[in-house]
């Protein structure tokens, strides 16, 4: 089977599929599209809704990152079997865009009070919301629903990664999470778990976000 | 059962669960939340994730607007049961959303010369695009994913609806999806095919949003 991820050289959108896909072990073709070959690819009508990232596997071409993480963690790993645990999992993965949306509006505006301000009361405030999520779940001692590792666990543990523990960002923002212990510790806990993503997560090329 | 869905009193992102509930004849408590109301509201964390629209139901407070309607969509009518049309329907309901994203963008801006250019360009291009999906199957003759109506039905149909067919926009608007003879019939077959959803959008509270 061919997997191929086509998006940009960045983590962006397109970081949570090259991580699901490395957790499950599979081998995919990471096709990191210029900036500059962008619009003629676009124009091309190369991506159904104009978008990056598209992910070629299966013979589809598919569209929307939520749309391909739901299909890889289906194909690859787990899913929820009760509409119950469904709702788990989606409304997290809903939230992440939502914070992700919001903290990409106030970056556009490069306004560094601003920025300051989302990392001192909006992200604890989220960060608090996810925790209480967490512990939902056997006392916050496991994954975010049922027994393994779900898409949840994958959107929020990348999520508070790039977000403020990985290099460049650690040092200034990464004393917040330990303000939420059983967050820390999952954080913790799936990098036990994930030698695969430690050992991406680790070697991947560094880019600003 | 009980069902109460809790959102303010304007179609927005809640109108989408009425619809749906409404069509599997479910009858549910439209608790219309008045935006003077809401800040105090917000402040009892009355909404897990600080957002409207929140639906009880199950012994659950259930958040987030697509997390919602995927539930109801599973618990009254269907889900497809394999990870392509699961596809298929997520990721239509995710180009809704990016397609009302942008639309609430450009009309916070309230710039008449760019809704008109979104109106103009930016909307055929997107109706370009749900039009082959729908001809995608069965010849476009039939619903968006499978033999019956799925989600992705219900939120193309709203789309087109409250974007240009309902009282106050079809006059300025209606002629567009005439270029779209496939999505037009589509429409007036989803119409005939939920008499309660007819019902509904005749005798709705007006709303200019």
């Amino acid at each position: 089977m061919s997997i191929v991820l086509h998006y940009f050289d960045v983590y962006g959108r397109g970081e949570i599929i090259r991580l699901i896909l490395t957790h499950y072990g599979q081998v995919f073709t990471d096709h990191r599209v210029q900036y500059e070959e962008w619009p003629e690819l676009c124009a091309s009508n190369f991506s159904e809704f104009g978008q990056l990232p598209v992910l070629e596997i299966d013979g589809l071409r598919l569209v929307e990152t939520k749309s391909i993480t739901r299909y890889i963690c289906q194909k690859f790993g787990s899913y929820p079997d009760n509409i119950t645990d469904v709702y788990w999992v989606e409304s997290l993965s809903d939230l992440r865009d939502d914070i992700i949306n919001a903290l990409a509006d106030v970056v556009k505006k490069n306004d560094l009070n601003e920025i300051v301000r989302v990392y001192t009361e909006d992200i604890p405030w989220w960060l608090a919301k996810i925790e209480a999520r967490l512990v939902r779940n056997q006392g916050g001692d496991g994954w975010f629903v049922g027994n393994s590792l779900t898409r949840a666990d994958f959107e929020i543990f990348l999520l508070i990664w790039d977000g403020m523990l990985r290099e460049g960002l650690k040092e200034r923002f990464g004393g917040i999470i330990k303000k939420f212990p059983k967050l820390d510790a999952f954080v913790e806990r799936f990098l036990e778990n994930s030698p695969r993503v430690k050992s991406y997560l680790e070697s991947r090329p560094v880019r600003s976000y």
